[in-house]
């Protein structure tokens, strides 16, 4: 495996996605084995899903044993030196947005692959970037923050996509349209939540 | 693609299972993108277990774009006129039933088409048509309303079941044992529920 | 299909996370269906997901008309007989405890037929495993035991994966290596208990 720059970026994502969910575990009291689990399944949750419900099967994690280890240095991490990644928050936060943008594309690329329509391909990126932390949130009884938190998520990444296959209609070569569909997940995501930009909620 | 009348109640049934999901993440205080997330998974949520369970992938909805549309349609009308579709509520009602005919008549056929055994058959079109609210329920924090609710739900689908493998091994000709099914899984739903007859529950 | 002393404890396993998700549905007021239901996800959740996870498709239960009799026997029998089965807790207890061994072995032995690393493989033996449990909490509501009750459970899993696969390194007979994986999982987890070595949590 050659590390490039998205495979390094594609990591600092799963890295991130694992210490959130590490984070969490340990604010719910969970047992050491409980925080590796909850580390495991917010980083490769989505992509499991995008795999099974596309029948890409065994899952890609199941063949991936750096990511497995960075999963495992994340929690292990995330465990030894909490109140520093507190601290280190900044990091975490943007490490997320970036995988939000890697995750995406990586579901998309997956759709393409299958010849799926423009929407599904793009379904299968927020899949891919979000159900990792929705199953996070199921499992340890919160309010799930990706249908409830009113930032802007899961758009980020639609709004992503919709640039990824404008690129593609103008024939746009993948070398510029992929990093700018990354880019654009991030910074909206970055931008919004910087701003307070929010989706209206209903009831009361 | 042909709209039979079976087609258009299967969109009917669609769009009833949609409304729910929009409606319980609407009074869930979910934001614009949860809720369109919710009536999709209550939509699609039993069929698409079933089709990952039987290997039948990509999974069916993803090349289906005019129930994705059906969905978007149901989820969108939900958020527009929701106190409109509060008192819509029979309709909606009369729909999911039928929904739950049609979706257990599906989940029987894909068993069919895998040779599987007849109680194999009969769990899967359970699983087809209540799964998506089931899991519906787990993502809002709601005490599952097909496991709880003593409403006769599921056990209609059984029913339509057995009925149809009683029909199939008289030979009966498909034309007429298929809508049996779906009009006894609708039957034994709604009168069960006018009449107010429900199953047992245990503890206290 | 022959009645091996493997298929017996495996039935036997079954049987007994059949009878906690049926016991825990009956706590939580499930009316009988729900009760049915429960004891199955239980019993069956961690070998599916296994099996969609590998592709192994239609999963194993689908062809597995013993072991889906042992289910309902099950169920029904938690429902007729649930006082004496508190009073029979201890032998839940040690069925469960088996089956927690028969079901490592399985995972394992599915993750060596589709040649995946010895860690991955001790992964899909703890799913198998634990899983079924997991998300009978999730449905039922529950902080999931797996995670938080910090009793020796799913490490009990990795245990005896580890003693399988240094046996196996040692070219050592798998009519040894299997049942003493099996035992191995079965008296970590029962010794651990019964002396009440556990796992440490975070938080306070």
């Amino acid at each position: 495996m050659e590390f490039t720059i998205f495979s390094i970026l594609d990591l600092l994502g799963t890295f991130a996605f694992a210490v959130s969910g590490a984070s969490q575990a340990m604010k719910k009291q969970f047992d050491v084995f409980g925080v590796f689990v909850l580390a495991f399944v917010t980083a490769i949750g989505g992509g499991t899903l995008r795999d099974i419900m596309l029948g890409d099967t065994p899952v890609g994690w199941m063949h991936d044993s750096i990511l497995i280890s960075v999963i495992i240095v994340a929690a292990g991490l995330t465990i030894l030196f909490s109140p520093v990644i507190n601290k280190l928050n900044f990091y975490v936060y943007i490490f997320d947005a970036l995988g939000l943008g890697l995750f995406t594309m990586a579901g998309i690329q997956s759709g393409i692959d299958h010849d799926l329509s423009i929407f599904i391909c793009i379904a299968l990126g927020m899949i891919s970037a979000t159900f990792g932390g929705l199953i996070r949130d199921i499992i340890t009884g919160e309010k799930p923050m990706l249908l409830t938190r009113k930032e802007i998520y899961a758009l980020a990444c639609a709004l992503g996509g919709i640039v990824y296959f404008a690129l593609r209609a103008l024939s746009v070569p993948e070398e510029i349209s992929v990093p700018a569909t990354i880019v654009v997940v991030f910074l909206v995501r970055h931008l919004t939540f910087r701003f307070g930009i929010r989706l209206p909620t209903f009831g009361g």
